[in-house]
C-alpha cells in the first residue's frame, strides 16, 4: 500500500510562496469539485488535501520538487471530463489543475502548427484556428469542456478518428514536468525524427502518471472545404453494425461512422428535447464525409448511402446544412450525459475490437444483458471498432444486486473482447481507477511487469498520480 | 566503460544447443560481413565473437536468457543496410541476425493487416501484398535489401513520408524479446488503444537497444489506382528548395517531393550509366502524386507543375508510364551508393528541419563547404524537411586534414540545425554509433538523462546493443 505524508500548514505555506495566495485552495467547498471527474462520484470520488492552480511551467516544476521532497502525492488535472477516474486524488495530497494555463503561444502558419498551454479548451483552440482556415483534428465528444492537455494525457479519440486518427498523431512536441520537477522539451516541428528515443510518445496516453503535460505543439490541417453528414436508420442494431463492416471493406474512409442504438437515441433526444427524423428506429449510423472538393464529398456520400441501402438501411437522410449537422451531432455528443441522467447507476464502457470483428460484439452484449439482468445501451465510434456499451442497473434491482453483477459482467465482457476478439478494454477513455483491476487480469503478465518497470524508472517515489492504471504498484 | 564476458567454447556450445549447428557462425570468413553496415567499415566496423541465426522467437528468448546469465553483449541485426552503425557489435559478443525469420504469418484482408516475421525484405513483403491489391506504405530507399524489423527498429522514413508518414504510423502490433529473454506481445489489430502505456511505440525507432523486434502486424492500405511523377529542373539548388516550400504552403500533399542537387544527379547517372532528361541542370525535384482517381491525380499533377513553373522551374517533365518512373526513382535511390563509389571518405548526413525553414539549410551548407574546404553533395526528402547532405573529402586533401575538419563541420551543422532552426540531427537514419557523441552535445540534458533512465529500466545489465545512441552509458 502507498504511504504518503500529509499536507500540513508548512506545505500550504510553501505552495503559496510558489503560486501566490490565489493559486492555493484549501476550503472544502472550493476543493470538492476537484474530488471527482465524470465517473460516479460515490464510487470513485476522493477529496484532495489541497488544490493548486499554477500559472507557469516553472511553478509546476517547483511544486513537483516540493512534493518530491516531502513525499506528497500529486494528481494532475485537466477539465475533469475524464471517464475513468484518472484525475481523482486517490491518496489525497495535491491536485494540480492546469486550468489557468490556457494561452495560445503561437500559431505558425508556415509550418501549420499551434503551440498552446495544456489548459486550453479544445473547442476554444479550434475557434481560434478557424480564423486562419486551420483545425486540430482531435474531436473528443467532450470538446466543449475538455482541455488539450487532457486530450493528450488520455490520447483522446472521438468522432473523427476513422479518417484523422487519434490525438497522438498530431502531437509534434511536448513540454513535460517530471515527478522530480525537471522540465523536458520533447519533439519539435519536424515531421520525422529518430534522434534518440521518442519519449514524447510515452507521455501521450499515460494518464498523467509519468509526467505533467504543460505545453504542446500540434500539427494542424487545413479546414475541409466541404462536409456532409448522413443519418441512416436500420431496423436492428445488428444490421447497422453489419453495414459498418460493409462500408469499411469498400475502401472508403469517412470522417466518422457513429453508431447509436434505439435506447441511446431516445434517451439523448429526450434529454435535449430534440426530435430526429425516424427516431423510433432500431439503430442509426451517423456518417460524416469531408474533403477539399465538394464534388468528391458528394460522390462519396452517395456511394456510402447506396452501400447502406444495399445493407438493409431503411432510410438514408442527408444533412448538408451546418445547423442540421450541428443538431444531429449534439444528439450523438449528449448520449453519455443523457444516459447518466436516466440512470446514474451504470458503467460506461469503451471496448475496442478489430473492425472485422465488430459484428460479434452485439450478440455478446445481448447475452450478458439477459444472463445478468442488466440493461445495456450501446453507441460509439463504430468505424474505429470502438463501442461505448453502457451497462445500467434495472430500476427494480437492488444496489446490492448491482454491486454483485457489475464486476461479473465486466469480467466476462473484457475477457471476450480481449481473448476472443483480439480487442482492448479501452479505446479512448483510459484505465484510470475504473479499470485497473481488470487490466491486471487481461493484460499479459510480461507487458504488465514491463509497464511497472517503466513507471518506476520515471517516478521511483510513486508520487505522480499514484494508484492509476496499474493495480497496487506497491512502494 | 562497458565490461563484458567473452564468448567461450561453453557458450558456443549452449548457443548451438538452442539454434542447431547451422545457426551458429564462428568462422572469421563467415562472420566478417556481420562486422559492419553501410557506414564506413574502417571507421565504425567491429568484429563479433559469434553470429547466431535463430529461426524462432523462442530461440531468441533463450539466447537472451543465456546472454543475460553470462553477461555477453548482444547486437540485433536486420539486413545490415543501416547508415548509422546501429547493427555493429561495438563490444564484440553475439550478433543476432533475424535473416532466417522471414515468413509472412498472415494477411488479414478484413482488417487490412499483415503479420510477418522481422527478417522479411521490405520489397518482398510488398510484392506479396500487391497480389491482394494492398501495400505497406513504408518506402525506405533501401527497400530492395532492408528488413521489416530494421525498418521498425529505425522508424524508417523514405520516399513517401510526405503523404504517408513514417514506418511507425503503420505498426499495429509488435512481438518483442526483452534483454532478459521475456517475450512481449504489444498492441493489436485495433485502431485506437489506451489500455495501459503504449510500450510498442518505445521500441519503434529505438535501434534495437531496448528489445529485439521479432514479429510485427502492419496496417495496410489499398494500392493507389493512379501514380504519376514529375521531374522538375531548376537553375540552382536554392530555387528548387524554395519551390518545395511553395508547394507545401499551397496545401497539396504529394506522395513524395525528392530533391537532388547537380552533383548527386550526375554521380548517380554515371553510376547507373543512365541519362535523365535535362541532367545538366542546377537541381531537380522528383515529385510523385498518387490517388484512387486518375482525374484527381492528373489535376493535382498539373497544379504542382504550374506551381513549379511559377517558382522558377526551367523544365517540367511528366513521367506517367511505369518504366520511366522506375528509371527516375532508380537514379534517386542509388545516389547514396553512387556518392560512396565516387568518394568512400565521406559523412552521409540526415538532418531534418521544420519545412518552413528548409530554404535556410543550403546557404549554411555552402558556408561550411567554403570554410572547411569540403565538398557537400545534397539530396533527400525535401518535402519532409529531411536532407541527406553528404560531406566529402576533397581529393587533394589529406586524411589527416579530413579527420580534423569532419567533426568541426558536423558540430557546426548540427548546432545550426538544432539551435537555429529547431530541427534534429537525424530524421530517419538514426544515431547508432555515428552520431552518439554529437547527440549528447545537442540534446537537452534533462531529455538525455530521462532517456538513459529508460534504457536502464529496460536493460539494467546493458547487454542489448550497448554503446549505441547514448554516449558512454557507464555500467
Amino acid at each position: 500500500m502507498m504511504k504518503y505524508n500529509k499536507v500540513d500548514e508548512r506545505i500550504i505555506s510553501e505552495l503559496t510562496d510558489i503560486t501566490g495566495p490565489y493559486g492555493v485552495l484549501v476550503d472544502e467547498m472550493k476543493i470538492e469539485q476537484y474530488s471527482h471527474d465524470e465517473t460516479s462520484q460515490e464510487e470513485y470520488g476522493h477529496m484532495p488535501e489541497v488544490v493548486v492552480l499554477p500559472e507557469t511551467t516553472s511553478q509546476i516544476a517547483q511544486i513537483m520538487k516540493l512534493a518530491s521532497r516531502h513525499h506528497i502525492p500529486v494528481t494532475p488535472r485537466g477539465a475533469g471530463s475524464g471517464l475513468s477516474g484518472g484525475a481523482i486524488p486517490l491518496y489525497g495530497g495535491i491536485v494540480l489543475s492546469v486550468e489557468k494555463m490556457n494561452r495560445i503561444i503561437e500559431i505558425d502558419k508556415e509550418n501549420l502548427t499551434v503551440t498552446s498551454e495544456a489548459g486550453i479548451i479544445t473547442n476554444d483552440l479550434n475557434e481560434h484556428l478557424k480564423q486562419e482556415g486551420l483545425f486540430f483534428a482531435g474531436y473528443p465528444m467532450s470538446l466543449e469542456t475538455c482541455f488539450l492537455g487532457g486530450n493528450i494525457a488520455e490520447n483522446a479519440g472521438g468522432g473523427r478518428a476513422v479518417k484523422y486518427g487519434v490525438t497522438g498523431r498530431y502531437v509534434l512536441a511536448l513540454e513535460v514536468v517530471t515527478p522530480q520537477g525537471e522540465i523536458l522539451q520533447l519533439g519539435g516541428k519536424v515531421t520525422k525524427d529518430v534522434s534518440g528515443y521518442d519519449l514524447k510518445q510515452l507521455y501521450i496516453g499515460s494518464e498523467g502518471t509519468l509526467g505533467i503535460i504543460t505545453r504542446a505543439t500540434i500539427k494542424l490541417l487545413g479546414l475541409p472545404e466541404a462536409t456532409s453528414d448522413l443519418l441512416v436508420s436500420f431496423d436492428t442494431a445488428q444490421e447497422a453494425i453489419d453495414a459498418v463492416s460493409a462500408i469499411m471493406r469498400a475502401g472508403i474512409t469517412p470522417t466518422s461512422i457513429e453508431f447509436m442504438d434505439q435506447r441511446s437515441i431516445i434517451m439523448s433526444c429526450d434529454y435535449l428535447n430534440e426530435s430526429l427524423p425516424y427516431q423510433d428506429v432500431g439503430a442509426m449510423l451517423l456518417i460524416e464525409i469531408d474533403g477539399s472538393d465538394e464534388a468528391i464529398v458528394e460522390r462519396e456520400l452517395i456511394r456510402v448511402g447506396q452501400l447502406c441501402e444495399q445493407n438493409k438501411a431503411t432510410e438514408v437522410y442527408i444533412a448538408e446544412d451546418f445547423s442540421t449537422q450541428q443538431r444531429i451531432w449534439a444528439v450523438r455528443r449528449n448520449i453519455a450525459e443523457a444516459v447518466k441522467v436516466y440512470s446514474p447507476v451504470q458503467s460506461l464502457e469503451d471496448i475496442v475490437v478489430p473492425i472485422g470483428s465488430i459484428a460479434k460484439v452485439l450478440p455478446e452484449l445481448d447475452r450478458l444483458s439477459e444472463t445478468y439482468h442488466v440493461k445495456i445501451v450501446c453507441y460509439g465510434h463504430a468505424g474505429d471498432g470502438n463501442l461505448h456499451a453502457t451497462i445500467i442497473k434495472e430500476p427494480d434491482d437492488s444496489m446490492e444486486y448491482w454491486h454483485e453483477v457489475e464486476p461479473k459482467v465486466l469480467r466476462e465482457l473484457y475477457s471476450f473482447i480481449v481473448h476472443c476478439l483480439g480487442g482492448k478494454i479501452s479505446g479512448e477513455h483510459g484505465i484510470g481507477l475504473k479499470r485497473k483491476e481488470y487490466l491486471k487480469e487481461v493484460m499479459d503478465k510480461s507487458e504488465y511487469t514491463a509497464s511497472i518497470a517503466l513507471k518506476r524508472a520515471f517516478d521511483p517515489d510513486m508520487i505522480l498520480n499514484p494508484g492509476k492504471i496499474f493495480y497496487d504498484e506497491g512502494q
